[in-house]
């Protein structure tokens, strides 16, 4: 539904929702016939919620799209990805935990290899290793440009976050990345009129990042792109009625809940029962909480169809220590795919269970992709768990007489 | 799909679609693992007809949406409900078969308590039976207002109707409802400017009835709102083709019907059984039919469980005079789900059967919530069920080359 619809039928109640999002969890068998990796664990607890739970699979943007983890994030958290974007720039800065303000532009930047007539002969400066990446930075740093505050940020490797801060600067700016070699960088083009002072600015650093990296073969040059503003979000809060929390360990999930209106819980140390730990201590004071585990992803990212069952195992594990807080509403789901057998985020849907009080459970007692296939939440779209979810801990009025 | 869309792919045929619509028939079992209402019912018949029909599970409105009585019906009438809205003064008046005209504006009224002060002390004057209410009600109908007739009609206990009819009205006004005690009520405003004659009418009225029932306590003033004029509906006959009748027993589902352009016949009797009396007595004379049973809403709403099952039973005994008709397509379906145990209409999307001789049937020989759940037509919205029911009576062509 529309977000003004929503707000409309909100009332306050004192239900708790919790939110567990392992990340890229649905999966795929490595061979036809076989069980993916959540079907492979075991998993004694999710199946036991599963069988007084409701089951469907969710697609995170629309049926054949592989999101990113902004987009997968959104949907699950309600907020239809395809009219909510985060910028490429927006995503980079919140990974390494930079606290972007309202008039900031961020771009994600890569060191590159050009040659003599500045032509590209890397695109990622023979990914070179993050300490010389800062050593760069530091050197980056010293660009002054007039009437703007100026930030450089290593990232990783080759790929560094530049960042204006000033008043009156748009961010509708085309990117220098020609994406293949032997041209030179582009210079940055205005979009709309409200952009050129931007454009002005950074091709002015780019200008000078050239004049200081001139002896640094092989990162003798720079790439800009994904250049974007902290987008205007409507808060949970404000949407939802609902006073959130975020335990994530990863800088990047942080800043995706913080752009949310999320308050998020610092969390001593990485491990999974570290954030259960997080949300008993915290379970008092908010009345949703997301969960986020990240580590099911980087297994699938690695093509680790085995650590990635464990991941769900250990995340089974400690489900019980959620379910003695007596929530009202648990849902169990995930931003995307990312089945160790393609090594990559993936357009199908994910697993989801829904359990409540009132959930009218379809008495599939499995949490897999295929058991949440038959389940009576059928096949729906993210966005639309949040208000399922809403109304299950009863915090949604009737609409109309 | 749109209307427009829809209505050019409509061609003249023969055939009969008959829709039963049991108010409020989804539910939720009272225990964890349990049965719901539909589930424990005794119904050969439904579970018979369900053998040979598609199943699938409907949102009235949308996913986690508690539908009222109009959006629910609307969906399940194939209106989208968050396009087409109705007026509460507007079903207020349907409620109690009043025969709104295009230029009427209905409110709905409260009788209220005020002090010396002129402060709010209850907003429902101690919930005064029907019977004073029909003395009030006639003390307020001895107002006049200049070029414009009124029309006062109790509704029951506390609340009454108004309805101004004349040349000019526009319904864009605020209420008078403070929705809190100590304070006055406020007075109308225009929200628009096509609004402003009839907020000066409607504050002429309040202002006469103030004088008239100063010294009736706990009665002694009133509270309007949902001023609404009747919408102007697309009908049956424009957007489907179809000649449709209702068959009814409460009001305000006949006056629904009506905003619809059905024609709606009368029903001699309260029980089911008559109004498949009065479907066989016009079986030939329309190809549509809308037959609405109330009780099992009414079941739900008082948390009876078993009485809900029972008006289920009493359905399905009835069922076999409807299929000794030969209709050609059978929707038997809902407006929203009623569970007991919420003891309110719920979000909770309501069990469809659609059956004819084309309707690809899915072998499920039950009639049930989890049964839907596994079912062809899979999860949907309920206002895409008038096409497909369109279809399968073959009064649809193709669409495109």
């Amino acid at each position: 539904m529309e977000f003004g619809f929503l707000q409309d039928l909100v009332v306050p109640e004192q239900t708790k929702i919790a939110m567990i999002v392992m990340d890229g969890l649905g999966g795929l068998p490595l061979e036809p016939g076989g069980k993916t990796e959540l079907e492979s664990a075991h998993k004694p607890n999710l199946d036991a919620l599963a069988a007084q739970s409701i089951l469907g699979l969710a697609d995170p943007v629309g049926p054949g799209i592989s999101p990113g983890s902004g987009p997968g994030h959104l949907g699950i958290f309600g907020y239809d990805p395809t009219r909510f974007t985060i910028g490429r720039g927006v995503l980079e800065a919140l990974g390494i935990d930079f606290e972007l303000g309202p008039n900031d532009v961020a771009a994600r930047g890569n060191f590159c290899s050009v040659d003599a007539a500045g032509s590209l002969t890397d695109r990622r400066a023979g990914r070179i290793p993050t300490e010389l990446n800062r050593e760069l930075v530091e050197i980056l740093r010293t660009i002054e440009l007039p009437g703007v505050q100026v930030f450089v940020e290593t990232v990783k490797d080759y790929r560094f976050v530049l960042v204006l801060r000033g008043e009156g600067l748009g961010d509708a700016l085309s990117e220098t990345d020609p994406q293949r070699l032997g041209v030179p960088a582009l210079p940055v083009n205005a979009q709309s009129r409200d952009s050129e002072k931007s454009a002005a600015l950074v091709n002015e650093f780019i200008a000078q990042a050239r004049r200081l990296l001139a002896d640094k073969h092989p990162a003798n040059m720079i790439l800009l792109r994904g250049f974007a503003k902290h987008p205007a979000m409507p808060t949970y809060k404000e949407v939802f009625g609902l006073n959130a929390a975020a335990i994530a360990v990863y800088p990047m999930y942080r800043g995706l809940a913080k752009l949310l209106g999320m308050k998020t819980l610092s969390v001593p140390g990485e491990a999974i029962s570290d954030e259960f730990t997080v949300l008993e201590k915290n379970w008092n004071d908010f009345d949703f909480f997301y969960l986020h585990v990240k580590k099911t992803d980087s297994a699938g990212e690695d093509g680790d169809f085995a650590r990635k069952a464990h991941v769900i195992e250990e995340l089974d594990a400690q489900l019980p220590r959620l379910l003695a807080l007596k929530p009202d509403v648990v849902v169990v789901g995930s931003d995307h795919s990312t089945p160790a057998l393609l090594k990559s985020h993936s357009w199908h849907p994910v697993p989801i269970m829904l359990y409540s009080r009132h959930c009218r459970a379809d008495n599939i007692a499995e949490y897999g992709e295929r058991a949440c296939a038959r389940g009576g939440l059928g096949r729906l779209r993210s966005k639309d768990l949040m208000p399922i979810a809403l109304a299950n801990a009863l915090r949604l009025t009737k609409f109309g007489a």
